[in-house]
């Protein structure tokens, strides 16, 4: 195929498994043999292909850095008549970042023949040399800045903080690159120039989100954090390489999928190879990465864009794929689509006409409660298959949360790898006994009833009864439980004492079902339901746990398999009486409201106190901003007063108790871009935090009592819920 | 005082609270207002003064920065009469970081009669004009690059990313700054000129460890990092602000404690002034503040050193403090220091004469043990107080680990709030039941004894005899727990159990007393014994443990308060017969080497990896890089196959299942600069790595078996212990 009019690219769509450069170099070459075999001239791989991202400390490693250098060199080696361009670390070993560790970059790699190129020399001299551009190897190359480019790898401009990735502790940026070199960061916006079937190829490469969003102008750096808003903004912004010096654009990627993210993903890189006419190629990759705390999915959906922005190509979401694509030389317009039949997993070509840019990516067209359950179904069986468990234990209450999870993990393991248990204590209804087995049997899973309240009387009595000894005085004295303390008891009963060994008996992990309205306030139990080896609906809020059982039930299972009765009883950990809910007591969160004030404490890019709040309230639209229901507020609160005290209430537990819950609570699998641990970074400080401003508004909003109208939208009132008591260690 | 040919500075070493700027600057004013009274002409307080430092995504509430900033306005107004030297943020509105959030910096501000000093202004009308800088406002000036220093404050050149403070993913740095304004770095380090008493004073403000370590060389930026090695070298170099330019350096800063710092902290800032040939002021804080996971302790031992390097006053480690000394209106030589008899904790200067640099610090001057027990005791005493909790409950086994937890509770909380409980298995020796009842004894806390065979074999009964039904075929089965699994039963009913219920009874918190050893190869029981609020020995290694224990007795106590026979016992879970202590059987470690091995895997700057231990195993100096006994590997081990098998056995682990449980543990509280959390990131990627230089290595190591004799240091061969089984959970 060389030689011919067309620039045949293979998307090497791969799966990345962090901190396994000998498994991504295996496949990588598998990859690249594949794909000169079916004729392709260049083979894109993503960021950071070798090494992965998400690795901790890992980057500290000399060990792993050389590893990765030689398995790079590998790559480079094996680019016999193709051309690859792949993500992998830089290492400047004669160089140290800003802390003294030794200088890494993420970098672009471009390869053909055997020999890297990119290095300044190369665009020195111009057209036709890149296939010959030196013996320089990856990484250890010592050049100045006497070149346009001093390195035969371009640097990432600007690093991610977000999504657990924590470059900057690594990584040293483009934009300190620069800067070292007293070189405006434009400067650094080069070109790889590349010749390919007899013509030269000027490849504009860009690393991740923060090379497309960031670039030459120096007043404005929207990238990096997931914001829509800005993001919107960004998608008219030029890049920093500029469209006349480059015939197709390269954005290598590993961004992971997030519900605020990927579905703009395409639309805005349509948008920027339709504003630069030139071809655009977006590479990420699937598979998991995680920062320990946090789980993150990557969802692929690469694609390539015609210079009118049209797409030529776009891959499945989470699924492993090596696509073929055909530019024309001239870049744009652009030539069909090719869907080679040996590329499995690939989809045809998306020529979308007219304004509305249609993609085929899963992600993009599909609904947001489908692409959670794509994402944590994915979750879920990836995480499994990285520490090598199949099984799983699923305390089931007959209540949503864990109903949803069985489902799930039915779903991703099949219903004899599930082991799903009721423990009832005496607190536990006959309604919800019997849709916990309804359920079960719907699933067709491994059940068990096994009851705690026998255990929990035996601890009760045990500790009660214990002999406490001064032993300084010689004065004996007992303690005793509350009724309070007796509901964190049955918690840990049915989470540290039977699950904990019935998973090790079943040779499976324990599945933590809190959802993210309670991870937030720590509304549960340490040592007992916040137990677990994944917290796999603990990104998602209160509602969305709703739908996404409705889904289950209409599109997945296509039945009934949630009992209707699992979806309409109040939501209620029943451990007490105060929580009965045959009388339909339950939770003292009402979700509609709740849910919505809780997302806006930990959104993005800024983050709300109850300043906000309050001023929110004041002005009239606190329900537009933090988007719940119009007069939901008015109808749940009987007075401004109960509403401050309801904010200051949960503001505290979200401030104090939820934090020392959520340090030692599971990893949770992310699909928000908002998630705790990798989004949302805390520390323990004690007391909730007021500002002064906010005492201020407090009182002028406790002032409002003496007028009973409400400055918030009105709407009919409805009677206040009941606030009962919520559990806590 | 004013007027005089002294400069009388006051050195405010508070306690700051993180994420309380409203206290924070309630003392502040209070300490002006004592300074002034004292007759201070100057007061300098210490880095991020007003937020704190370690805040999380505190730092993203614009909320949050508003009110600091309102403070800071406050601290300037309360500046009549007095020079006030504070840390805050300083935000610029108008701007954006890299990634989008609004600009901030960590800044110094110096203000004088109700204005901030520091602009670029001042700079360019020269002497004289400090007092009356203008009207600009901390934090909102909008000054373009036309002045020498663009800001009414000073930005924090090179910014931190180790204990926890992961400051780039909130702040812009002075490097960044520069570059945006096309200077040199060194073109931002201008003092800040002050006329006091009819002098004018030439100020060079540093912020923090970086801004003295990095400073205007282009090439080398070691600071940020605890590495001993840089850090001597860096003593040598100049500091960014030039000696002729300056009067008076003054850094201010919010450093924790570490062992592998502080002791060189006061050295090197003492080398630092006798260089300048210009007094040093360095003001740190007292305090804890933490990143979620790993808690740091500050321990203040602010200092101010003449311009020869003696030190003029020293103040107290972990004590809030607010001092006096006098400086000479040339800067060198020093004046005699003076000590208010009304600043109380103030230590009285330090003449010393000679090279040795002699310092007042505790830290300095003592034994590292004791520095440690300082720390941890400060640290829990204030930690408990954040929470607002005053009582622990600890579960005694006769062991080390929890005799030395026992200890330091009962001396920072007192006797009558430590409840002790032993709960003794089938497997619980009398030996070691003796020796947790003696030391209890000694301390005269409370005292309880709650077996729990009785419990256990009623969980395991109940496990082995559920009838788990397979919904899909009808069939019935049972399970059945191990021997192994019934040593994680046992764990998990003394904490989640036992232990939980009894601290919630007794108002108190349990204390996890896992150490480093434990906790890097995740032996323990997830849980069970990783149960608590803090893992105060989770930074300490097995054999600091028992230093720690030796300290108790012949320092703290003055008494063998903690029995010989724990000290002397093999350490052990007791959970099965394989670890009867009767017997000699124990823990699976020999920790005079393993200790020192996962030091490696852990240590700074250079995180070794099984690739870096073969190397030094076949170059025959493993011993010594790592620091264990020279000898010790090969009475340990009796072929290199049983050395590699070792090796390979705890890198799983570590990588392992360690991860996964670190990620559920409790906070730790940090005494090395290598603490798992803020100084240690990870993710959990499932199978350990091995380089592909490892496997090369090992084989060469696998042929030696043909020759009997040990590439390492020759040594008196002993025989090799066993290696018995670990629990895993």
């Amino acid at each position: 195929m060389a030689g011919s009019s067309f620039l045949t690219i293979a998307l090497a769509q791969m799966e990345v498994l962090p901190g396994r450069p000998d498994l991504n170099t295996a496949k990588m070459l598998a990859m690249m043999k594949k794909a000169r075999w079916e004729g392709a001239q260049m083979i894109v791989f993503p960021e950071m292909a070798i090494p992965g991202r998400l690795l901790g400390d890992v980057w500290k490693q000399t060990a792993f850095l050389r590893d990765c250098e030689e398995y790079g060199r590998q790559v480079v080696a094996a680019s016999r008549e193709i051309c690859v361009i792949f993500g992998n670390v830089a290492v400047e070993w004669q160089k140290k970042n800003e802390d003294g560790q030794v200088r890494k970059y993420n970098a672009c790699f471009v390869a053909k023949d055997g020999s890297l190129c990119g290095a300044g020399s190369c665009g020195d001299s111009g057209a036709g040399s890149a296939g010959n551009c030196g013996t320089c190897n990856g990484g250890s190359n010592s050049a100045g800045s006497h070149f346009p480019y001093p390195y035969p790898f371009r640097v990432k401009t600007v690093l991610a903080t977000n999504h657990g990735l924590d470059e900057r502790r690594y990584f040293c940026s483009g934009r300190f690159l620069a800067a070292e070199l007293a070189l405006p960061v434009a400067s650094l916006a080069v070109p790889v120039e590349v010749e390919i079937g007899g013509r030269l190829w000027r490849l504009g490469c860009m690393i991740g989100k923060g090379d497309l969003d960031c670039p030459g102008t120096e007043e404005d750096y929207p990238g990096g954090i997931d914001c829509p808003g800005d993001r919107e903004n960004n998608s008219d912004k030029d890049p920093a390489l500029k469209k006349d010096d480059v015939d197709l654009y390269i954005n290598i990627a590993g961004l992971p999928f997030t519900l605020t993210d990927s579905r703009m993903r395409h639309r805005r890189l349509s948008s920027l190879a339709g504003k630069c006419g030139k071809p655009l190629i977006y590479l990420n990759h699937t598979g998991i990465q995680n920062c320990g705390k946090t789980i993150y999915v990557f969802d692929g959906a690469s694609a390539v864009f015609d210079g009118e922005g049209k797409a030529l190509c776009t891959c499945p979401s989470f699924q492993e794929t090596l696509a073929f694509v055909k530019l024309s030389p001239s870049g744009a317009p652009a030539a069909p689509a090719t869907t080679p039949a040996s590329s499995s997993g690939l989809r045809s070509g998306n020529h979308a006409a007219g304004s509305d840019i249609a993609t085929g990516s899963d992600i993009a067209t599909g609904s947001d409660i489908a692409a959670v359950y794509e994402a944590l179904t994915y979750g879920i069986e990836r995480f499994m298959r990285s520490i090598g468990v199949s099984r799983v234990v699923i305390g089931l209450s007959g209540g949503i949360d864990s109903a949803v999870a069985a489902c799930l993990y039915t779903q991703v393991l099949g219903p004899e790898n599930v082991l799903l248990v009721n423990m009832p204590s005496a607190y536990n209804s006959a309604t919800t006994k019997n849709l916990a087995a309804r359920l079960a049997q719907n699933l067709g899973t491994l059940y068990a009833v096994i009851p705690i309240q026998e255990a929990v009387n035996y601890t009760v009595s045990q500790v009660n009864s214990a002999t406490i000894t001064n032993l300084s005085t010689g004065a004996s004295f007992s303690l005793e439980l509350t009724p309070f303390m007796i509901e964190n008891v049955q918690a840990r009963d049915r989470f540290s004492r039977i699950l904990a060994a019935l998973a090790a008996a079943f040779h499976g992990v324990i599945s933590c079902n809190g959802n993210k309205s309670e991870l937030t306030i720590g509304y549960s139990t340490l040592y007992g339901d916040l137990c677990g080896f994944l917290a796999v609906l603990a990104d998602l809020w209160k509602h969305q746990v709703y739908e996404l059982a409705t889904y289950l039930n209409d599109t997945v299972y296509r039945q009934e398999v949630i009992p209707t009765g699992i979806i309409e009883i109040v939501p209620s950990a029943e451990l007490s009486p105060a929580q009965d809910v045959d009388k339909g007591l339950g939770d003292p969160l009402v979700y509609p409201y709740h849910d919505f004030l809780f997302k806006a404490f930990v959104g993005q890019p800024e983050k709300a106190t109850p300043e906000d709040i309050l001023t929110w309230y004041l002005g009239g639209e606190l329900e537009k901003r933090i988007g719940c229901r119009i007069g939901l507020v008015e109808s749940i609160f009987k007075t401004p007063a109960a509403f401050v005290a309801d904010l200051e209430r949960w503001w505290r537990s979200y401030c104090g108790l939820g934090v020392a819950k959520r340090l030692q609570a599971p990893p949770v699998l992310a699909v928000s871009g908002q998630a705790y641990g990798g989004d949302h970074h805390e520390a323990q400080n004690g007391e909730a935090y007021f500002t002064s401003r906010y005492y201020k508004l407090k009182e002028q909003i406790l002032a409002l009592a003496a007028h009973p109208a409400h400055p918030a939208h009105p709407a009919n009132p409805a009677p206040p819920l009941p606030l009962s008591h919520h559990r806590e260690k």
